[in-house]
């Protein structure tokens, strides 16, 4: 027995808006930030996870942490870390707080923040990286972490149950192969809409030289310039598939006519043509543009929304994201929900962190529960990695696997401290840069 | 020109899991709960407006609201309350914190309670409650308020505009009926989970009396239970609909399952079946259980979601809650999309201060918008209406048109202090019964 002595948030902020870093459609200015938490055992350990933001607004989810955190201080932490199934219930679940969502929102990523520190203790406990201990863990066991509420109609315990069972068959071989060789990455880092054309192609070209098997360009600012974007890399590197990401800025109509008039790109795919809720608009949008594929997930928000895109055909590629979702659990049920409609899982990452945390999935996935990595690749974005205990490594266009205990998220301490939102001694440095603060609404809106 | 100084947010929460008062299958124990704000001007007008909660968490709203309240601190009054939606658009889609949501849970609640608040000075100024300030304004200046991103596949600002002109004919004639003779009402007071057969009973008589044209039911706990209530119900008061409740205690197929073993009670309608998420599940449970009608709305958190509901056939019934969406402007578009596709809109309340909110959308849906009170009724629940300025009345079975100029939202400043949480000298007097705070997980799930 041990005992949940400590739930302790901190508000992390990266001034990235003062580069253009990440800029699209929608999110024209984000400071990349973490609602971080740190949950501590009376033995000792420490569990390490945190929430993705973009900035403003970072305080209120790690209040919200600090909220959830109340109902595990006290507890008994071998019986949370032993049962994560029932862990995630008991927050997700909680007879007062689930108005709050329910299952949707700022509660329903702290409540994946803490379910995901619970499962980094699991993982440090056992020695492993969170896609071994994943992978390694016994069907039956993994079928007891998934909450099944609300997913029946689309898949049960017994057909997970199946999945996975057919997953052990040559998994020993699939995690050599993993340790040995990684798994395929795509790169966003030339294609965000405030970069220069010039910056753009440089980017690009390296992203060949890299390895990387595709890029992802931002859209949805200006047709005219997506198209002299786009045409730009696919006519100087037109071996290089590109994806287009208009990050929700259409409506339905919008978007077919809009992504119809790419098609002569054959953009690889289209990411959030439109309202990440709109699992009807995404199968109007999928009809209206075949054979472009439609790729979304970033912002679902729960479980009960990707078993209906998948039941809608409305995508062809599932998105998970680490910190949207509540937490490990819920992203388990996710990829068992896409194996089960065969649709490939392609992670959504960049951000601070995203990175360090969702490639574990894949890893996952290949080794246990797709078993494939055809028409699969985990985005990657190549900064703010610095600031982790184990930065992702990307060697010829591959994740490398991760190699330390835990589920990936643990950031430097002298990182938290220096970006500590806003007294940091980082911030400190930069407040005099106003525009880092100054509200604006999404171009969209204006 | 004017000033926004303030914005400052209070948790008022009430100790109502004492008596089991609203408790159901899902909410076992709520306190039901205000996150309360008010927005002050330097000319000294004040917008009151808040979110409703269950109680614990209701602290990450307020939070929340002073976290978007940043965004309209040392504005000018005149024009947030001049252009409302405007106003609207700049917290909904902040560049940064749009993230949060986008467009749900805790962050699009506060968004509502502060565009609410503005409202509020909006109808104080004109000196006009609100239904009638909505149902006076031109179609045109109503168009204005509403945000059609990722809805014009199925309501366009034009056909909103016919939907509004066709609303003037006989207007001046609704509004005087509604002033002279109110709105009709149900009531889910006899029909809580925690009460005995004895006192649903006594309740549904009372209700007979009072002219309430229907009563509703908590069901899901017990299927053994829920044909005992119902049958008694039923035999002793045939002529009165019921309608049933199971707050989205089930899955897809047990949804069908339940309500077909209640079939022969002839339910008025079943609400909330399953995840107000499943916009599928409800279109197919609505195919499963037919004639029986389905109803959804309370936890639907933003227009995207009742577009689809409508889109796909998913509900005979659309219950808009006050407090849910991004406030008036988001109810507005509802109220235009139900028209739209012919659904009667019946609101949800209850809670604390919903019934006050509410009403002012169904009076104004009769007077300008569906033009009719056909298979309509407003939900009500007879408890904590004291706390009011205005509070409810009820004559008849009807509600009686609000009076007050604003919004409906104003708590009396003694009840916010004395249930302010966890100081006020109420919870200080009831802080010995631990019961209140002590969290629990929904049966569904223990």
């Amino acid at each position: 027995m041990s005992k949940v002595i400590s739930v302790v948030s901190r508000d992390v902020r990266f001034p990235t808006s003062l580069d253009l870093d990440g800029s699209d459609a929608v999110n024209v200015d984000p400071d990349y930030s973490a609602a971080y938490v740190l949950v501590t055992l009376d033995t000792g350990e420490e569990g390490h996870a945190f929430v993705f933001t973009c900035g403003r607004g970072n305080e209120i989810v790690t209040q919200a942490i600090d909220s959830y955190g109340q109902l595990l201080l006290g507890r008994d932490g071998d019986e949370l870390v032993g049962n994560l199934g029932e862990a995630s219930k008991r927050l997700v679940h909680d007879s007062q707080m689930r108005w709050l969502g329910p299952e949707k929102g700022v509660s329903q990523m702290a409540c994946g923040a803490l379910v995901n520190a619970l499962w980094d203790i699991r993982a440090r406990r056992e020695g492993k990286p969170l896609w071994l201990l994943l992978s390694e863990m016994a069907p039956e066991e993994l079928v007891d972490v998934v909450d099944f509420t609300h997913i029946t109609d689309a898949l049960t315990p017994d057909q997970a149950l199946d999945i996975l069972r057919r997953g052990q068959g040559g998994k020993a071989e699939r995690i050599a192969e993993l340790q040995a060789g990684g798994y395929p990455a795509y790169t966003t880092s030339p294609g965000w809409l405030g970069y220069s054309d010039e910056k753009l192609l440089r980017l690009s070209r390296e992203a060949v030289a890299d390895g990387f098997g595709m890029v992802k360009l931002k859209v949805g600012g200006s047709l005219e310039d997506d198209r002299r974007r786009l045409g730009l890399v696919r006519h100087e590197l037109p071996q290089l598939p590109v994806a287009i990401d208009a990050n929700q800025r259409w409506d339905v109509a919008d978007a077919i006519e809009w992504v119809s008039a790419l098609a002569d790109f054959e953009p690889y795919w289209i990411e959030e043509p439109t309202s990440t809720d709109d699992i009807l608009g995404h199968a109007a949008i999928r009809r209206g543009v075949a054979p472009t594929r439609v790729a979304t997930g970033e912002a679902v928000h729960n479980r009960i929304m990707f078993k209906q895109l998948l039941q809608a055909g409305a995508i062809d590629v599932l998105q998970l994201d680490s910190t949207r979702v509540a937490g490990v659990n819920e992203n388990v049920a996710t990829l068992l929900l896409a194996a089960r409609f065969g649709v490939p899982v392609c992670p959504h990452a960049g951000g601070v962190g995203l990175c360090e945390l969702v490639q574990h999935f894949s890893f996952f996935d290949y080794a246990a529960v797709s078993t494939s990595q055809e028409g699969r690749f985990i985005e990657y974005v190549d900064h703010l990695h610095e600031h982790f205990a184990e930065p992702v490594r990307i060697a010829g266009g591959r994740y490398a696997a991760p190699q330390l205990p835990g589920n990936g998220a643990e950031m430097l301490l002298d990182s938290r401290l220096r970006w500590s939102y806003p007294d940091g001694a980082g911030w400190r440095e930069v407040g005099d840069r106003a525009a880092v603060t100054e509200p604006h609404m999404t171009p969209a809106e204006v």
